[in-house]
């Protein structure tokens, strides 16, 4: 089967903002075997919808309407669909009672407004919205002649998202013929798109059956890998039959086959090796600290560290001598190392982190160009430097330089 | 003029991909003066692509096809205008003799399926295109009898940019009447959306002719305001003035009228007083260091700081004392003003902050909530320390924490 997808709204149209939910839709209608065909966004005008909606149900099996439910002049979808189908809207009472108790409950009086918020597309069933004001509604049979699916959702994400998964995949699972999708993704670090796809490509191109995605991202690949078969033990057994030879072409690079992010992925191997780290980042200026925080939990692992900015920083905090910085310069192999075993010292962390470089655009210099990292780790067995020349604007470069620190860890630890 | 814009490809019909260059291009249409009405995202298939074509042509004044120009097979946007319109592609020497070249600078042999890229549809003016392959089509006549402007640009949008920047625009501002658009752009902090919008609505509702947006992020409020008029004079001071009434009623909660953000707006007062900033954060991680030197020069004003997570960290690189801590628990006003003090003092900075506070999901008690942070800006003429119970998930709330705390320094500053 089929589905398009239309995003209403005329704040859609200008330059500030993105429909998002379809990319959920998406991902949802794929998993039941339904692949999208077209995406559509239309303003909040009533001719230009009912021509969008007419044509949606003409071209395309399942159509799912996000938006313009709401109770203003502008929310005109169920007009919109009525009048493409030929169809009439009704005032359903049971709506208004529960428009009116969701008022009453906040101690305010329902505007005369909201009642069109309870417009019924004749044979139409209702989906109540636990979440908000707007219903959503099902339609399933022959409009226009043909045997259809149409779906009308509300915009705001956390509405849509649980109408959908609570009240829209149940049905959707009972109108489809069964499917058997399996997906898998890899996420891999240390090499680059055109490396990794020159390594991976002649593996994948050989499962015809299965459909492989590469997306690249500053210092990380990810490949997303999905088929489908008669049954799910034989769609999952050819996508981990490819997963299983691309692990082996790429071995360690590989650092995630469950969706997991760098930053899990480093706090799982400094749990399980019962490790802490600390960092002291220059060029990253916090990026890198940031990254591992953001994962609920990290005080587990993360001590904290220092954002040495300045020269006088790198020795306050970090004990660099000064003299160190004097000869070689704040962007050197030696300071980066001083970083990282100096915060490591101060904090008594298993793990110590030094990073340091031209994140640019300005600051680089012929020998020392934007984009030159140097990355280092210590540890009680020593302390390993990495040297990187990455691409990229200012944040492309900070990302990479997060990206490859955290993966020395990871290397480390594995 | 109405604008229709067509992003082809059916990776921007998975979950994964999406497209963006449509909010560059509307934000350059509405410049112009054009609407954009439709946006259509269709995948790399040739029937579809070609009813999507027709229905644009035969509904929008300027229709704009973005990607599909490419090599391989996949790539079938030239093909399906040309059918849609029922006009011939012809092979364009001059286009073939551009594409060797381009390979043989490389030192490459062109491989014989990129002659597809030398396909000019009859009529059409082609657009070289510097930065990549694929070059560029513009149309602009009598299209299945109405009169019509059709672009088709590359889908990478390095390229497409500098295409459509460079040979589009100019060719477009001779096609359209002229339009005098002026737009500004007010960012607020220290209000949230609700309480900004009830306070401006009454104004900005009375200037009809101006169109005015509302965007609201955590801790920040964007107003887009647009106006078009019979001479620039007239619709920028239509603009200002409306921007002068918005302006007074908000007074100090305005912290930008030029698109400047926060980061670069505390970057400015710090320099303009000749002063520095050192910061000292537990729950942001690092985040406000980072969006600190996510600035470039910031190394000017911006000394460093530490990543606090731990207590014992608190008092190695904050000098905060381990019973204040005791007793008044990590998360406490007395704690942030602490480490404001403390980071001052030991990094010599002119103004110190600090951030101490519960970004969740867990850790939240009764008496310290998730959400509850405290703020602290140490000076020389002492500390203040600002408590806020901020909404949302981790990120969310620590996107909110890094706000505040840059707010402090501006409105110290000011």
């Amino acid at each position: 089967m089929n589905a398009e997808i239309i995003a209403i709204g005329s704040e859609l149209l200008t330059p500030f903002r993105q429909d998002t939910n379809s990319l959920y839709l998406t991902e949802k209608l794929n998993q039941l075997g339904v692949e999208v065909i077209f995406k559509t966004i239309v303003g909040d005008d009533r001719g230009r919808l009912t021509g969008a909606a007419s044509l949606a149900v003409s071209r395309a099996e399942i159509v799912i309407f996000m938006g313009g439910l709401g109770p203003t002049e502008d929310d005109l979808t169920r007009e919109a669909l009525a009048d493409a189908l030929g169809l009439k809207l009704h005032r359903d009472p049971a709506i208004i009672t529960s428009l009116e108790q969701r008022f009453a409950a906040r101690g305010w009086k329902m505007a005369p407004n909201n009642l069109k918020q309870a417009d019924v597309i004749t044979g139409a069933t209702v989906l109540p919205n636990a979440n908000g004001s707007a219903p959503g509604q099902w339609m399933s049979g022959k409009y226009e002649g043909r045997e259809r699916i149409i779906m009308l959702l509300p915009g705001p994400p956390h509405e849509l998202k649980a109408l959908f998964e609570e009240q829209c995949l149940p049905r959707l699972r009972v109108k489809l013929p069964p499917q058997f999708i399996a997906t898998r993704e890899l996420k891999i670090a240390g090499l680059g798109e055109s490396q990794c796809d020159a390594r991976v490509a002649p593996i994948y191109k050989l499962a015809t059956d299965v459909q492989t995605t590469i997306l690249a991202g500053a210092g990380e690949i990810q490949l997303h890998m999905k088929t489908r078969a008669a049954s799910l033990e034989v769609a999952q057994s050819r996508v981990d039959q490819l997963v299983g030879k691309i692990e082996e072409e790429l071995g360690d690079c590989v650092f995630s086959d469950n969706g997991d992010s760098m930053e899990q992925i480093v706090g799982y191997y400094l749990q399980m090796r019962n490790a802490t780290l600390a960092v002291a980042e220059s060029c990253t200026g916090g990026l890198l600290a940031e990254r591992i925080t953001s994962v609920s939990g990290s005080s587990r692992y993360f001590v904290g560290g220092a954002v040495v900015y300045s020269n006088q920083l790198k020795t306050a905090f970090a004990d660099v001598p000064a003299d160190l910085i004097e000869k070689h310069g704040a962007v050197s192999s030696e300071v980066a190392a001083a970083l990282a075993d100096g915060i490591r010292r101060r904090t008594g962390a298993t793990l110590g982190l030094g990073i340091t470089g031209v994140a640019g655009p300005t600051g680089g210099t012929a020998e020392k160009p934007v984009g030159l990292v140097f990355h280092a780790l210590a540890s009680d067995g020593g302390t390993e430097v990495a040297e990187r020349r990455f691409p990229g604007d200012r944040k492309r470069i900070r990302r990479f330089a997060s990206q490859q620190a955290m993966d020395m860890v990871r290397r480390k630890l594995m």
